[in-house]
């Protein structure tokens, strides 16, 4: 590390193909730039975060042939679109989730989910994405390149378009394999848009799946649990089924995909936000077995476990059942179900009624549950 | 660390305050979830990536004083924001430099500078900014409300206004102190889009200022130089000179920001990208004698090293004067100069005409001449 010489104690600088050293006075050596390999190990090094030829190469090799369109292969500073609406809505999120290869999923698909996820929460229609990939030395070229293809796939599934990108390279040790960060804008076409604090005494609560799956899928792939079926991460994009629901005039009153804090960690954020009370039945609450055993040996509570491809609707009581049908007939929705219900009593709490009858409150989580889930 | 036990290794499990605890069969003990600390130590922890009452503690402490805004309290999954405008800009940036604070700036002003820039240069005038914060655990607390302090004084004198955030926390020695990823929305309210592909014959090359200083600061500051004047980051907000020029109706037929890969890797990216050559003069490009002695210590060629307030604007000859008149008199651009022209020999190729009267190709650089520098 160069730290504390000053010139004095420079007495010896070379420049040799691709590496710089510098020798001072204690004839120890430095290096004062990166080497520039010229072949391609099939590892990230930090040349390729330069900006010059090792970036433009790995760009081209890694991530256009899998993310390329029009408006991406400009490479221009900031990417132009059109764009006919009067209100859009704009969200971003980093991904820095480990393991970045999960069952179910990876980082890329991920990222692509929960922007997009985001981004439907509001009513928007998704259409342009922002990828900036922080990418530590060292990073395998064949794992980069499986996120980089899940992230197309993520992108087609849900029809939003990767307009703009960046890549940066960090050191080894200063950052862990891979992080990605997703920016999104969707067009608001509807006059109302559903907001955390817009829930109303009298609504259901409806869920559109079982709960939990996203963080014990990465818990069990961290911890390297031997359960008897692998538990599938739940990574899945929500704007088809958000769509549909508009589209038939379901009055959504809140929206808002179940992620880091769990189900728990949302109900309570809805509950403050719109200062209402909200009632919960256990009963109804989705929890596979794998995730509910997965549950129990590592101590947590599926109820502040994460999901990435689930949400909450709360929705005026006249709509539950169109509700309920169109979500059980969307991709990624066949579980939903009424999970609970909006009242008056006991403002800004939420209020479980469990298996045998007792009432509980349901606080938010204080701390960390599950590090590095998302 | 949890790997590779299975369920019937486990006797023991207890959930102490904010602690969890399980231990096997060879009575080793683990830590499964984080700990959950009460006190607040100036540092900051896990917990505060969770989304739970930890995370927005440090939101509302943290970020909301400095940045917060209308739209920003809303603490909504996207923000929703207006625009009239049939066409934008989108644009994103990850920032990795190391140092987070250095002379002349810090990683938060430069991740508003870099992504307002980045807007202008297409442009478009800067509306929207997303932030997201990557922390490392044990990040200095009194640090991270410097870097914020300094968004908002960057958001301010730009214009730009931050609608959308996201906080992540990781494990200490997974990331390097703090990356933040911005990305931003503009409008374009012109006929005409600057392009990297739109310099003709005949076109003169202007450089709004000298070059070099944010990396060799960068460099300076990593390397504890002792120089005798201290080397202040060029960072700075580009977007009211190019409002002023594209007023006036300068021909603004490439505009680009001088970033990674500096002044030779600009002016090759616009040769290439618009099939034409480019010349430049040595004596015409400013290079402060801090900078140039910092250089020469190092064995770097100014030409490669960053700028972060600096711009090349190619525009038509009969534009020129009152092109660098303008820029003469805007904020950031009172070393304005031209500093050479396109032309129709050597297309896709930079050549120099040095001090001496020699010429010389100026190529692209290979690899990492300074890792993170922004």
């Amino acid at each position: 590390m160069l730290r504390t010489f000053d010139m004095g104690d420079w007495i010896w600088l070379s420049r040799t193909l691709g590496e710089e050293k510098a020798v001072n006075s204690q004839n120890k050596s430095f290096n004062i730039a990166c080497p520039a390999p010229t072949a391609d190990t099939g590892y990230i090094k930090l040349g390729h975060g330069s900006g010059g030829r090792m970036t433009e190469q790995l760009i081209e090799q890694a991530f256009l042939p899998a993310l390329s369109n029009k408006i991406l292969a400009e490479k221009e500073d900031a990417s132009v679109v059109p764009l006919t609406a009067d209100r859009l809505a704009f969200t971003t999120d980093s991904y820095v989730v480990s393991p970045i290869i999960f069952p179910g999923g990876d980082i890329g698909s991920l990222s692509v989910h929960g922007t997009v996820n985001d981004l439907c929460m509001r009513g928007a229609k998704p259409l342009y994405l922002s990828a900036a990939f922080i990418m530590e030395e060292g990073l395998c070229r064949a794992r980069l390149e499986t996120v980089v293809n899940s992230m197309r796939d993520a992108c087609v599934e849900s029809g939003i378009q990767l307009v703009t990108a960046d890549t940066k390279v960090v050191n080894k040790g200063c950052a862990d394999e891979l992080f990605i960060t997703t920016s999104g804008i969707g067009i608001i076409e509807r006059q109302f848009v559903p907001s955390v604090s817009s829930a109303e005494e009298g609504d259901v609560v409806i869920c559109s799946g079982d709960i939990g799956r996203h963080g014990m899928a990465i818990m069990a792939a961290r911890a390297g649990l031997d359960l008897e079926n692998t538990i599938e991460s739940d990574s899945a994009p929500l704007n088809i089924m958000v769509d549909r629901l508009a589209e038939i005039g379901v009055s959504l009153h809140v929206l808002r995909d179940v992620t880091r804090g769990g189900l728990a960690g949302v109900l309570n954020e809805i509950a403050q936000a719109s200062q209402v009370g909200i009632e919960i039945e256990e009963l109804q609450i989705g929890v596979v077995d794998q995730v509910r055993a997965a549950c129990e040996i590592l101590g947590l509570d599926p109820l502040y476990v994460a999901c990435e491809g689930r949400l909450v609707a709360i929705v005026k009581a006249v709509d539950e059942a169109i509700a309920l049908e169109i979500l059980r007939n969307s991709p990624h929705g066949q579980n939903a179900k009424t999970i609970g219900r909006v009242v008056a009593e006991h403002p800004e709490r939420v209020v479980m009624r469990s298996r045998v009858g007792g009432r509980r409150i349901v606080d938010k989580l204080s701390g960390e549950q599950l590090p590095r889930i998302c």
